[in-house]
C-alpha cells in the first residue's frame, strides 16, 4: 500500500498562488488607510459590530466539516470578511491603544517568521534568530545598562505582562534561591508597586503564589508619581510586620496617565532595603531613543530589570516585549531546569544560545526577529525620530485643546505636557451640566467609533481621589498622524458631542 | 512649524513593493525543500553554523545606526542570509521537534495577522478575532469533552507551558479562591505528576510558588505510561504528611516516549483525593481527530483542563496553544481582576469577548486565527486524514526498522506500534562495541545535520533505570512524508554510521 497525502501537494505553487490572491487584498486594505493614498476612505477604521452579528456572519459550520481547500471564492469571501469586519489599524483614526499600525517591513519580518516557522527555543533549529536575538537584546540593554557593560541582555517574552511575571520569578529565584525547592514557605514576600501601576503586577503577584495581601500599594502624586518617602516608609512597615521586601515594580509610563517614576529614588530605596528594583517600561520604555526625553529614565542603569515593549511606541508588530537585565546570564543562571531531552548543551560556548532554557517557558515565536528588522530598517535614527515625531503631535493637541471651550486636561498643561504620549482629558459639550463626565465620554467614544473614523479610548482615574467620572485616554503614538489629523479629531469629538442628550 | 515625518510615507506602495520583493524568495525557498518541485534540493534544511560564525556574517552594527531604508541590496542581502543560514523547516528532513513545517494556508493566516496587527485582549479592537476564538475553542473542546456540551470552550496562550502554568493557576484559583488575597501561605500544596512530564510542569510549580519539593513525581511502567496505583498511593501518603492535593498532571503523547496517560484511572483518583485533573495534550491531544486513534484520549471529558498544540501535529504555524475547559466561563471567573482602564464591560453579553481578562496576561497575538483557517481549509476531515497519514508513515518506519540490523526501538514493536508520532530508537553500526549508544548516536545526528539533509533529535531515557545511553527521536508528522523518505533516512543513519570512530 502507498502511504501518500494530498493534503500539502505542490507547496511551492500553492504559495505562490496566495500570495497573490493575498497581496491585492491588503495593499488595497492599506490604502483605504492611508490618508496619502487616492484610495483613502476616512471612515476606513471601521464601524462598531457586535458579538451576535457577527458570530452570524462568521457561521462557517459545514465548511469546517469538509474544508474548502480548492475553493478559492469561498477562501476569499472569509478573508474579505476578515478584513472588513476588523478594526483598521492602518487608519490614522486607531488612537485606542498603545500600539499604533504596523508598517510595511513589520508585515516582511512576519512573512519571513512564517515561512521559517522556526522555534527560538534551542539553537540548533533557530541558529539565525537566537543570534540576532542575544546580539539586539545586547545593544538595546546598553541603552538603559552602560553603553560599555557586556555583560548586560535580554530575551523576549509574549507580551509586557510576561516579561513582569518572569522579572518577578528572577527576583525570587536569584535573592531566595531556597524558594526554587520550597516554594514561598519559608517566607512571607512583598511586593511594592505604585497604585497607578499596569494590572500585570497583581496578577503577577497572585500567580507566583503571594496573593494581593502581599502588594503593597504605595500613593502617587497628582501627576501619577509615585511618592518614594510614602514607599520608604511602606516598605519599613511591612518589614516590622514581619514581610520580606522581595520586589519593587515602577513604571517607565503608567499605562493611564503616562507617567514616569523617579528612578534614582526608588533605585535607593531599593538598595537600601535589598529589594529586587524592577522599571516597567512596557509602553514608556522606548523614550530611550529620544535625545529630548531620555532623561525621564534617569536612573535605569540601577534596575535589576526592565520591561519593555517595541511593539508598543516603536511600532513592531504585536507582540514584542523585552526583558533586559544587568547579566543576561541570569535568565539561564536562575531559571534553567535541566531537561536533557531539548537542552543538549554544547561545549565551548560561554553565551545561552539555548534561549528558553533561560525562561520559565519552552516553545518561543522569535518576536525579537521582528524588533532585529524594524532596528536595522529604520536605523537608529530612525526610531528617534519616530518618538520625537510622536512627541511633538501630543505636544499640538495638547496645547490646541487647551484653548477650546469644554476641554479640560487630567494631567498636565500647555506648559507641563503629559510625560508620555496619552493625552487624558475631560470633554463636556456645551450645555451640559453634570460634574460626572462617564456619560458623554462613553457616548462620544461610541459615536466616533459608528462613524467608523476614530477609536479612542476612556478610563476612569486610578486614583482614588477622582471626582469627575470617566475620560478621554488618546493615544499619539504613529508617524502617519499629522496635525491635520489633530484638528479634524478635536472637531470630530465636539461633533459628537452636539449629539449627546442627557438620557442617552 | 509643520510636524511631519517621512517614516511611513506611502505605506501602500512600500507594502506591494515589498510583497514583490519577497514572494519570489519565500517560494524559492518552498521550492528547494519540496521534493515534488523541480527546484529540490536534497540538501535544502541547511547545514549546521555555530553561533561564532553566524555572529560574523550577521554583523550589522553601522547599518543599525542609520538604517537601509531605501536600500533595497542591503534588505534583499540580509533577507537572503537569513534564509540561508536558518533550518529550512519544510524540508522533508525537518524531524527533530514536535512540530512540522508550516504549510501555505499558514502562511496566509501570518499575513493576515500582520496586517490586523491587533490584540486580541479586548472585543473593541480585536472583534472578528475575539469571536472566531470564542466559536473555534468551544468546537475543539467539544471533541474532547462531549459534542453537546454547550459550556466548554478554550483560549489560546502563547505555548503549551503556559497553558498548562494557566491551567495550575485555574485550579488553585478555582479550588482554594482565598490565595487571590493570601496566596500559598495557608496551605502546603502538593502537584502530581508522572516522571516522563514535560519539564513545564516543574517549571509552572516553582512559577506558583510551590517548589520542586511540592511536585511529586510518580513511577510509569516501561512505556512511559503513568502508574496509577502507585499515583494512589503516593496522593495519600503526601496527604498523610500534611500536604492538600492540589492539581494531577497527566500526558497525552510525553514529550520523550509520546505515551498517553490512562485518563478514566487518573480521573477516578483525582474526584477521590478532590484534585484538579488536568491533561497535557500539547503533542497528542491532536489524535483527537483521527477515528482510529482518538481511543488513546477515553476519559478526556472527565477532564478539568487540557492543553493542546494545533502547532505541532496539526501544522499549524508557531505558536499556537489552546487551554480547553468543562466550562469556559471559569476563566473569567478564577482569573479576572478588575481593570476599569481596560475592561470597560458591555451590557447584555453572557459570554466573554473581553479574553484577555479571562488570562494572567494582557497583550496577545491572536494564535486562534491561525487554527481557524486552517481548520476552515483542510476540514476537520482534512486534520483527520493528516493525523491517520503521519501515524502510517511511523509504522512504515517502525517495521521497516525492525528488520534493519543493528536497530532497536527503545520503546514499542512491529507488534505494539509507539503510542503518537516520534519513535525512539538506537542504532549500533556494524562493529559497534560500546553498549551505550549516546556517542554514535550524536555523531550520526551531527553528520545527518552536516550534511543538510535530516534534523533528527536526540535523548536520555527520562525513566532512571536506563542503561544504554542516549538515543534517537525521530518525529514523523507532515503530510509530505513518504516511504521513500523513511528509506532514505534509514539509508542515510546506517551511511553516516560508517564514518563513526570509536574516538571520535
Amino acid at each position: 500500500m502507498q502511504i501518500k497525502s494530498s493534503l500539502e501537494d505542490n507547496r511551492a505553487d500553492e504559495l505562490a498562488h496566495f500570495f497573490d490572491l493575498i497581496k491585492p487584498k491588503i495593499v488595497e486594505y492599506v490604502s483605504r488607510a492611508d490618508p496619502q493614498s487616492e484610495k483613502y476612505e476616512a471612515d476606513s477604521l471601521g464601524k462598531f459590530h457586535g458579538p451576535e452579528e457577527l458570530k452570524k456572519i462568521f457561521s462557517n459550520n459545514e465548511d469546517l466539516e469538509t474544508g474548502i481547500k480548492g475553493n478559492d471564492s469561498k477562501l476569499e469571501g472569509f478573508v474579505d470578511s476578515v478584513l472588513k469586519y476588523s478594526v483598521n489599524t492602518w487608519s490614522p483614526g486607531f488612537l485606542d491603544k498603545l500600539y499604533a499600525s504596523n508598517n510595511p517591513i513589520g508585515v516582511i519580518s512576519d512573512i519571513i517568521l512564517s515561512a521559517l516557522n522556526t522555534n527560538s527555543h534551542v539553537y540548533t533549529v533557530s541558529p539565525v534568530l537566537s543570534v540576532l536575538e542575544n546580539d539586539i537584546g545586547k545593544k538595546y540593554a546598553q541603552f538603559f545598562f552602560d553603553d560599555n557593560q557586556d555583560t548586560c541582555g535580554g530575551l523576549t517574552f509574549p507580551g509586557g505582562s510576561w516579561s513582569n511575571i518572569t522579572s518577578m520569578q528572577l527576583a525570587r529565584a536569584m535573592k531566595f534561591p531556597d524558594t526554587k525547592e520550597h516554594g514561598n514557605s519559608n517566607y512571607k514576600f512583598a511586593i511594592y508597586t505604585s497604585e497607578h501601576c499596569h494590572y500585570s503586577v497583581l496578577k503577577g503577584a497572585i500567580l507566583i503564589g503571594l496573593g494581593l495581601d502581599n502588594v503593597f500599594k504605595v500613593k502617587v502624586d497628582k501627576e501619577g508619581v509615585l511618592d518614594t518617602q510614602e514607599l520608604d516608609r511602606v516598605i519599613q512597615n511591612s518589614k516590622e510586620k514581619g514581610y520580606t521586601p522581595l520586589y519593587i515594580n515602577s513604571t517607565a509610563g503608567t499605562t493611564v496617565f503616562g507617567s514616569f517614576d523617579p528612578f534614582e529614588e526608588v533605585a535607593k530605596i531599593a538598595r537600601k532595603h535589598g529589594c529586587w528594583f524592577h522599571i516597567d517600561g512596557s509602553w514608556g520604555g522606548n523614550v530611550v531613543f529620544s535625545q529630548q526625553h531620555r532623561k525621564k529614565l534617569q536612573g535605569s542603569r540601577l534596575a535589576d530589570s526592565i520591561t519593555v515593549n517595541p511593539h508598543k511606541m516603536l511600532g513592531v508588530p504585536t507582540t514584542c516585549s523585552f526583558l533586559l537585565l544587568p547579566h543576561v546570564s541570569n535568565f539561564q543562571g536562575a531559571l534553567s531546569l535541566a531537561a536533557p531531552y531539548l537542552f543538549h548543551g554544547r561545549e565551548g560556548d560561554d553565551e545561552n544560545f539555548d534561549l528558553a532554557d533561560g525562561t520559565m517557558g519552552c516553545g518561543r515565536r522569535p518576536d525579537a526577529f521582528k524588533f532585529y528588522l524594524a532596528w536595522l530598517y529604520y536605523g537608529t535614527e530612525g526610531f528617534a525620530s519616530r518618538v520625537d515625531h510622536a512627541y511633538s503631535i501630543c505636544k499640538d493637541f495638547v496645547e490646541k485643546i487647551s484653548d477650546k471651550p469644554g476641554f479640560s486636561l487630567v494631567v498636565g498643561s500647555k506648559q507641563n505636557l503629559p510625560a508620555c504620549l496619552q493625552v487624558c482629558f475631560y470633554y463636556r459639550p456645551e450645555g451640559y451640566t453634570s460634574d460626572l463626565c462617564t456619560p458623554v465620554t462613553r457616548f462620544i467614544s461610541r459615536e466616533l467609533h459608528k462613524r467608523g473614523k476614530y477609536l479612542v479610548d476612556f478610563s476612569p482615574n486610578p486614583s482614588p481621589n477622582d471626582s469627575q467620572g470617566e475620560f478621554f485616554r488618546v493615544v499619539f503614538n504613529s508617524p502617519i498622524l499629522t496635525p491635520d489629523t489633530v484638528d479634524d479629531l478635536i472637531a470630530s469629538i465636539v461633533d459628537a458631542g452636539r449629539d449627546f442628550k442627557p438620557q442617552n
